[in-house]
């Protein structure tokens, strides 16, 4: 680790390993995350993309879904298949939208023919 | 595409997508990585983890692993498992390694014991 990342792929890799790690360590089991903090990561880490991630059924169903041997905690990989299912979500997302909409409710809605 | 991103998650997934683009656009069609592409993604990208993808048997044989349409293209799912399979790999690496070593050579090597 006596490198620092020199392109922003490796930045990326690097980010995605740091951040599971800061909430891992948390408690119980450190190479884990647990119910209490996959909710943290996601709702500090993710606020943005998941806005209802502070519900609680969406943070469940997401641990449901993650969790494929049914210990109650996500490892790295399982947090790495999310990560990577968001992210093709997120790039589908921008190449379905040619031009830049408005968040706000508006979307899509506020183009004019002349 | 308004905001920024504001936390080292977002800000790595927004580098995943902004690298597979960058270099996708270059030739033929936009949104998949010729073999050309991969091999510069490769190279420039990750030159610090894949030390020998210069090397043409390298390349060859991650597009074959990661092009499971057999297109001859990878497109950007494609492109996530493999950054998802090599950000497991480093992380397992960091995790087995408890003290850092030296990459040159002599990994694990120059350890005494008095």
């Amino acid at each position: 680790m006596s490198k620092e990342p020199s392109t922003n792929l490796e930045s990326a890799m690097q980010m995605l390993i740091k951040t599971f790690h800061k909430y891992s360590g948390k408690e119980g089991d450190k190479y884990t995350l647990s119910r209490g903090e996959l909710r943290e990561l996601l709702t500090e880490e993710l606020g943005n993309y998941l806005g209802n991630a502070q519900d609680k059924d969406a943070v469940e169903r997401v641990m449901n879904d993650l969790d494929s041997n049914n210990d109650g905690e996500v490892d790295f990989t399982e947090f790495i298949i999310l990560m990577g299912a968001l992210t093709v979500a997120c790039n589908d997302f921008f190449l379905d939208s040619p031009a830049p909409k408005k968040a706000d409710g508006k979307a899509g809605g506020d183009e004019k023919k002349e």
